[in-house]
């Protein structure tokens, strides 16, 4: 349990540097051990692979977005080895003129390497409309 | 580089269940270790959990897709320990009429078994539009 909770503030950190635009929290968010490993999806993305081209990306849609919040929602976390799989749906409050707000939901790679939980792949999706054919 | 091409394995195999819409192989595919750690988004839905709904979903999907065709390309396969982690491109013909083909991002998450590499986590989201602010 305390690798769950110790993976559960490293993912709560990932969502509070994108909450506060804070570029130095988010490089410290992702893994810098496999900087060639690094995975991110943001929503509707294509993939982007490498430390440099991820943290450039969030540094833009940081700079592009109005303030947001996150009230994270069904998370688990799997913890096997060294990596730690969290599973999660991000529920987005924001400040934009919107009718509604919108929902997503992410899938967190972590590793464990000597100073902590470091993000290797971040893969969040939209979800576009009520489940069908369930 | 064993690891990784019985991963990639695995990870094909999954593809071709889809694609041959066979409920056994795609049972095959999935862990049935840890049941409810299961984990499976389909593109722009929301996140089910359990291998007996994220199943009843495939068997679902199955049903009421036309003949579809997986071509997979950026590939990456990162073993740490017993997980797996692969991230790649969806590249989707369908026998539908439509204008042009679809492609989705997908990150896979295997836990090696007694029986070999079983898929834990599957998400998969649709590619919207181009790069923005990149």
């Amino acid at each position: 349990m305390a690798d769950d909770a110790a993976v559960q503030a490293a993912n709560a950190a990932l969502y509070l540097a994108f909450e506060t635009a804070d570029v130095d929290a988010m490089e410290r968010a992702w893994d810098d051990v496999e900087p060639d490993c690094v995975v991110c999806v943001h929503p509707g993305w294509p993939m982007l692979r490498g430390r440099g081209p991820v943290l450039r990306s969030w540094s833009a849609v940081m700079a592009g977005t109005a303030y947001e919040q996150f009230f994270l929602t069904d998370v688990q976390v799997a913890v096997e080895g060294d990596t730690a799989v969290v599973t999660c749906t991000e529920n987005v409050l924001t400040s934009a003129d919107v009718a509604e707000n919108a929902s997503a939901v992410a899938t967190n790679v972590f590793r464990r390497r000597a100073d902590g939980w470091r993000l290797q792949v971040h893969h969040a999706s939209p979800v576009l409309g009520r489940l069908v054919d369930g």
